[in-house]
């Protein structure tokens, strides 16, 4: 666990992860620790200056081996996903050992973890950080698919997802919030290699990925409806069969309809509206590690 | 007053304004009233379809009467300007008599009505309107130079600016209470046209635009700073003297160092970060009408 890579602005209207990366680059002792090789990298630099998620294509879904050997693909972010993959990667053999990519959300997931997989390693560190702050949430995207994510070119590592924040904003507490949970993973990782981990708990709250269910629409992909009123900023809080679900723009409320109680996350995603996604149902396990 | 436009996507991503037009569209008998002639416009279709505040220019900024008439300007917002110009103006001369143009913002404006002048008539229309939620804040923009927003093609008008709202998001709160605002807006009209005028309040607590404040920023215009934790979400809360405003990156305190206390409004609004506007100072008076 030597190299580790801070990314910031893989998506360019993401402020919270870019200006830290611009911070830490012209204070590079911050992120320097005795046993730990720490650099940074802003992922898209050119979607950052023109303050838009992406200039053709989402960097954060260029990342699958296919497509990074696919020499037909050559919008401006799948050249930056292969230029990403030979600097940091190869995907399968990279050259770093842990990638914490930061993203910003315009829904209330607070301080939540992203965990690629329910490696031990990543388990303990994500139960670590959960001890420091009560808005830290976990959340496993465990799948069989292969992840097209930028954080997936490391088996490791972590995605620190924070809001609410509007797009092509800053908000200040969130801000500081997100640097004192990367210094607390340096910290950790700096202390995991001097053989002296720093306690963590043996259980951990673990919101697992169900999946995402889509706004009502016609048939022209129009939408039908809007966050019902007393979803909107609920993240990782209970909803039941029958619980109201969307409200139609003609005032109607639809109800959730399955047959268990599930965890919403992403509830009013910005950015998931052209992506068919108005939540993401998860299921909230507790874990002993 | 016979003729009246609502006016909504004169910024491609604030959905509340653009999806209300749509259902307008849908639904015609919402907005018809026995002394009104109503209709709709979606004002920049392209940036709607795009996701985007504008393609080229803030279409929003293309109302001077010098660039309506400038052959020379051929951007697709001053395409459209010129032509929204030719259907609901000419200004100075307009085919309509009110617009109402439905906006919303990053930022804690409740309910916000941006007068565009003190006309004795959209005075007794705010003051009415403020009497049905107490998320209704008056602000007057009344300056001496000539506007370039839309809405200034007729005299008489009001903005509506919602929020908080991130961009390219609806808030299903926010879009019923826009609504009823714009019902209570016609209703309002209607019964003046039949001489039957709705009763509004003799007071009306107003505030009046006095400059726009930017960021801390480097010689290069990056940013410094953020607005400070204690102002963010403030909208419309007195800033005395001495109170904190930034925040730098690194987690020093800026204070407001004018000589007399103000209300900020646009607090954080993100579409006006490349404008240089980190937020605006407002006076607060109380008038009688």
């Amino acid at each position: 666990m030597q190299q580790v890579v801070i990314v910031g602005g893989t998506h360019g209207n993401e402020f919270t992860g870019a200006y830290l990366i611009k911070k830490f680059d012209r204070h590079p002792h911050l992120i320097q620790r005795s046993h730990l090789q720490v650099s940074t990298l802003l992922a898209n630099p050119k979607a950052f200056a023109a303050n838009r998620r992406y200039i053709e294509r989402d960097l954060n879904r260029c990342f699958l081996t296919e497509d990074l050997q696919n020499p037909t693909l050559t919008s401006y972010e799948d050249q930056q996903a292969k230029w990403i993959n030979q600097t940091l990667g190869p995907k399968g053999n990279p050259q770093v050992d842990f990638i914490l990519d930061l993203h910003s959300t315009t829904t209330n997931m607070g301080l939540t973890l992203l965990l690629p997989s329910l490696h031990p390693f990543n388990l303990r560190l994500a139960a670590y950080l959960s001890t420091l702050h009560p808005l830290v949430k976990v959340c496993s995207l465990n799948t069989d698919r292969e992840s097209s994510v930028l954080r997936s070119l490391t088996p490791l590592g972590c995605v620190i997802e924070v809001g609410p924040i509007a797009q092509g904003t800053l908000d200040a507490t969130l801000f500081q919030q997100t640097e004192t949970l990367i210094h607390a993973t340096l910290d950790y990782l700096n202390a995991h290699n001097q053989s002296t981990p720093l306690p963590s708990p043996t259980e951990l709250t673990l919101y697992q990925y169900l999946e995402p269910l889509d706004y009502p629409r016609n048939d022209q992909g129009e939408l039908l409806a809007m966050i019902h009123p007393q979803l909107q900023f609920q993240d990782y809080q209970p909803l039941n069969p029958g619980d109201p679900m969307f409200l139609t723009f003609e005032g109607d409320a639809i109800a959730y309809s399955g047959s268990h109680t599930v965890y919403p996350i992403f509830i009013n995603e910005a950015a998931y509206y052209e992506k068919g996604v108005a939540l993401c149902l998860t299921e909230r396990v507790t874990m002993t590690i």
